[in-house]
């Protein structure tokens, strides 16, 4: 048995290169990323991490500092799963998801790149196997640019190497939505795969009529068309139109998870392991995905995500998303012929380089 | 027009004067305080708050200092409900619930006293004006007492004027539950209102055969006996068994009282309006009970919600909490013939004796 002997918690605030913007979470100029490296008794260390997207990170620092982690010191680090439920038990009177789905996502993405690391096998295969590469798209943060800049992006995007798009909707008219997706479908041409992502900017009525005015470009899914408290919400618009619906970046516990696969009759599901409760987080909506017959995708730090979209029998879509939390470990996102590759290195597969993490930090402050 | 000029937030950890228990949250030696007290660029000022039961109060003062308060400051503070849903969603992708509904109860509250200050009005008006006192009952935190200690404790809540108590069930054996609840029973006779409380301790159908067991006691509700999350759950228990259920102060957003209210076959909403977003977050779960024809009741800091449950139609009953925030201000709850009283004094009538507060912490620490 190997003790956890002390929690390092680090703090980033990391610039983008643009000013981003979605329908609903206003202008992104940058994005935070809290790290927690656990060091054992016997000298093995394993690191986790979250992000958010500018807001909050301070507060997951603080209950990773001052609460989780005194609460880990001294236990097996071996228990994975025995100390995901203690900590969720442990902080329940101020969890049940938010800030401390992040912070003990985090520190349950560190045990595993510790079990990893321990019993020398990748992130694929300790998830599931079935695969080592998956289906990629990328997913831009585009609402505000103008449409030649998107079709540029777009371009890139494509260039790069990625046959799946991914763009924002939920623009003040859905003619100029439609106007877009039109421009776009007809650039990348029918076999590329097409998804739009509305940020829950819609109340149901407006998302019936933007699913009817879709149904030409032929969308692969319609992301979080509404509030994703809405669950019958969600169940109606498919009902209604027919369109596939996508969401769960925003739900952070099994138990939202539950209620969307009961009421929301979703197409694809695409839980986060950053704010949904790490690795034995996701992999338990996975598990739930699988029962419900559902497709399971991701929503961003593909870094990781692709080890785990990869092991799934059920698996879905890797979201490439527009953090590039990748570009800041030694091994950058890979995508060859079209499928993103998971890592073989023991452990989670992603290392930071800490030195260039600081260097944007220090360069933001 | 009062613009907000700079919001100071304060952290105490507070000691109970015994260590207890309940069946889920493990053991409480202290609980924590977060204040937060909002100035106005016209010298006015208003003090809101929030409590935990000792873990996470670090990252809601984090929450405050970092991101929500530097959001408010320049802002109309007049705009109560319009700058509570703003920081709903300016903090979105972090929220929906948990943390973040902590730290924008307190600065909600905040906005609330410097509303009735500035109106020269005390909550119990403001906040639907039915009346200004209400029917309260004293909670203990027991589960661990001896059967003598608890029966005592019991005595001097009917000694300090009560006639309404609930206690804490969840024992290891069900045996031991109904031995405590017949022994309070006996003691305090027919007449005065009782009700159990078992902190989500149980599955379903422990629950429905805790229901069989404690018919005999006449609940007026038994509280929390499953997890919040599992919303049809209680539907069951309540459909299986004709016990009348309640709960709310595990539920942080109005979606989760949506849920309970639509699958939960409650016959009380519990709704704490220091993790539930405010006076404006509890008035909207207030209002949604009496829409659905039920009393609206309080969980912890007795000396606001009394205003807030004395005001409405369909009020409930005041839980009287084992937290003694009450006696950190300079009106300790008043009871009045079984009945709480509101204070009079303009804003939420919660005044803080900050050397009091200070002193205990530092004794603490
Ligand atoms: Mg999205
Ligand atoms: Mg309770």
């Amino acid at each position: 048995m190997a003790k956890i002997q002390h929690i390092e918690a680090r703090y980033f605030s990391l610039p983008l290169s643009e000013v981003l913007t979605d329908a609903m979470h206003g202008q992104h100029s940058e994005f935070e990323l809290i790290t927690a490296t656990v060091h054992l008794d016997n000298g093995t260390e394993g690191t986790g991490y979250t992000y958010t997207g500018g807001r909050g990170g301070r507060a997951i620092l603080a209950l990773i500092e001052n609460d989780l982690a005194p609460f880990l010191i001294g236990k097996d680090a071996a228990d994975v799963e025995e100390l995901y439920d203690a900590m969720q038990l442990y902080v329940h009177y101020v969890a049940r998801g938010g800030i401390a789905s992040f912070a003990i996502s985090a520190l349950d993405i560190a045990l595993w790149d510790l079990r990893g690391k321990i019993r020398n096998e990748p992130l694929w295969t300790m998830a599931g196997g079935t695969a080592n590469r998956c289906r990629a798209y990328r997913g831009g943060i585009d609402l505000n640019f103008p449409l030649p800049k998107l079709l540029d992006s777009i371009r890139g995007h494509l260039d790069n190497g990625f046959d799946a798009i991914k763009i924002k909707v939920g623009r003040p008219e859905l003619g100029e939505d439609v106007e877009r997706l039109a421009a776009v479908r007809d650039l990348i041409g029918p076999k590329v795969a097409f998804m739009a992502d509305a940020n829950y900017a819609l109340s149901v009525e407006q998302a019936i009529a933007a699913c009817a005015a879709f149904k030409p470009f032929d969308l692969l899914w319609f992301e979080e068309p509404i509030l994703p408290d809405d669950y019958t919400g969600y169940g109606r618009i498919a009902e209604a139109t027919g369109m596939p619906l996508a969401m769960g970046e925003n739900l952070h516990t099994i138990h939202e998870f539950e209620l969307a696969v009961a009421y929301s009759k979703l197409s694809f599901l695409q839980p986060d392991a950053s704010n949904c409760g790490g690795i034995t987080g996701w992999l338990r909506v996975a598990d739930l995905a699988r029962k419900a017959g559902l497709p399971v995708c991701s929503h961003g730090m593909q870094e990781l995500h692709v080890g785990l979209v990869s092991a799934q029998p059920n698996a879905g879509w890797l979201e490439v998303h527009s953090f590039p939390i990748d570009t800041y470990t030694t091994r950058p996102l890979i995508v060859e012929n079209h499928l993103a590759v998971a890592s073989d290195l023991p452990g989670t597969g992603v290392v930071f380089d800490w030195q260039k993490l600081q260097a944007a930090h220090d360069l933001a402050a």
